[in-house]
């Protein structure tokens, strides 16, 4: 059964839409006051993630403040590593690290996928805690780093300018790579199917790093395996289609290739004229986003602006999820975001009133 | 009259070569143990910009080891926005920083571009040596920031992950930013043909962060001043002809609407597929690039490949001049350079042997 707000996913199976739906990238996130007293309560970042009941709380606070169309699992990119024994930490200020990082070849040749109803036993108690929360008023996304994603941390042992470690081992030693990309490969299908048979409604792969890559070297070693990902997911749950969101930054110049690996919506990041996108891959697939996120720092009026920029650039009809470009900022005002989710619905409402 | 190696003019205003012209970005850097041993001696990085004699030693340098096609003045891109009076200094480990970053009204009223001959007077005098120590060997490229990536660094007072400062100003008072970028494309246009002047024998415009701007504020506030500046520079000097190469790292997206503000070349960042740039813009302008700086950590067998797919991806005849796509790592081994010049050298000659 379909959520009562359906737009999200009507959206990205381009059916007919009232209006725009949106959700933000990291909406539950340290621009909240609400998320940053919850995770003082949990003590840190990761006992956030790891509590199914408090990660179900932080999930839900942006969509009792903002008209949101969905909601999306709290959790953190690096659970999958993690639970591959690469022992996850939470500098302060600093981001996520792993204690082993994942560079000798012994180490390589035994890394296995993680069994997700056992080792990420958590991380499935929360999908199902947030559906019954939820209690079918918007739908949940479920979400995974991609495959190359996560082999850039894994590698690096956190994240990294330049990605020099993980690029000596792409060129000098590509088998490795591939190794390691194909164990990823299996664990985030693994991990987003589990997740599905929780109760995600739809699913995200975030390739935060593809980006960074040549063109040659994203089709080798990101493209290749999303596609691996995006085949092995299920595409129903209870006679519903679950639709599959595939997000590059910096994938700009590679959209039609990313539209063509079997997922039903790209995310945009907010580089790309969304206009442009759809010219360049027509109705092939849905599109996400893509406000700048640094606009939310502006005044009301030209958050508005921008908002409406993006939605008649897009050019009405479905098939647009409204989104940022990236994360939300921690230092964002909270109250802009409530003048952008407004303004998008109420302009596209007042669009799709016009064309019909 | 031209260098003896004219190699990198000719391919920048696509004549025939005998094979494809070779520099790399930041080519005189903190790679080669020589350019740390002068860095000593002058005490710190700005002392050396300053020196026209040490500055005209480290461009030099490369030349010395590698069969390099060009030289590039060695300064620094922040001079210009010194002069202006923002007083820039280099925090240990923290890249650069203005003393007086520029954010209140006033003095973006007050900004003015300064005379390149009395206020860079030691960027000028280190073109005149650097010249005549070159002797017509190899060309001297000179080089500035882009009015916009200057701005970034003025209004943020050094650099930023999310130019947070700068974009609120761009979204919020885009007033006040046209106006820091009227006075940047002056000073710019100034700047680079005082170095012509000088013996700058061609140009390259650095604009490293116009990639961080959505399409319609790269056009607005990045592609706009750029234009204004390639207008307003001299086009030739003493009978020859200045090509002029626009850099902006992040901009594969814009290719199109970069080769179309009348510069010679344009430069491309490792992600762009040099053949399908080509395809895109056909033969309107010469392309610069576009190895990624991290293949250089491979072996050397790893690092010869590479560059022989990238030659290959170009596809033969005039018009390219290999470069990496951003400026090379500090912790480059020095010995790869010789195997990427070398290799680009033989790998094209031998190319343009069999097409003739």
């Amino acid at each position: 059964m379909r959520p009562k707000n359906d737009r999200f996913l009507r959206a990205l199976l381009r059916e007919p839409v009232d209006c725009t739906p949106v959700w933000l990238m990291r909406q539950a996130g340290r621009y909240l006051p609400e998320y940053c007293e919850t995770r003082r309560r949990a003590g840190d970042f990761l006992s956030l993630c790891k509590s199914p009941s408090l990660a179900c709380e932080v999930t839900l606070q942006p969509l009792a403040r903002y008209d949101l169309d969905a909601a999306i699992l709290f959790s953190d990119i690096l659970t999958v590593p993690d639970a591959m024994g690469l022992g996850l930490y939470f500098a302060e200020g600093e981001g996520p690290k792993f204690e082993r990082p994942l560079r000798e070849e012994w180490a390589i040749r035994d890394l296995q996928a993680p069994d997700p109803n056992v080792h990420l036993r958590y991380v499935m108690d929360a999908v199902a805690e947030i559906r019954r929360a939820l209690a079918d008023s918007v739908p949940l996304i479920g979400f995974s780093g991609s495959p190359f994603t996560l082999a850039c941390y894994m590698v690096e042992g956190g994240g990294s300018a330049d990605f020099r470690t993980l690029k000596t081992m792409l060129y000098d030693r590509p088998d490795l790579l591939h190794r390691i990309l194909e164990v990823n490969a299996q664990a985030v299908t693994d991990y987003l199917n589990a997740q599905i048979e929780c109760g995600a409604q739809a699913v995200q792969l975030f390739d935060t790093w593809g980006g960074a890559l040549s063109a040659a070297a994203y089709n080798e070693f990101s493209l290749n395996y999303l596609q691996k990902v995006v085949q092995g997911l299920k595409k129903t749950h209870n006679g519903e289609r679950i639709p599959c969101i595939v997000f590059t930054k910096g994938g700009g110049q590679w959209l039609e290739a990313i539209a063509s690996i079997g997922c039903d919506a790209v995310g945009l990041d907010w580089t790309t004229d969304i206009g442009d996108a759809r010219r360049r891959i027509g109705d092939k697939v849905a599109l996400q986003g893509n406000f700048d996120p640094m606009a939310l720092f502006a005044s009301p009026d030209k958050v508005a602006a921008e908002a409406r920029r993006i939605v008649d650039s897009f050019g009405g009809g479905s098939g647009h999820v409204f989104n940022l470009g990236h994360g939300i900022n921690q230092f964002t005002p909270p109250e802009n975001v409530t003048t952008l989710v407004d303004t998008v619905h109420n302009h596209s409402r007042k669009n799709s009133r016009q064309s019909s």
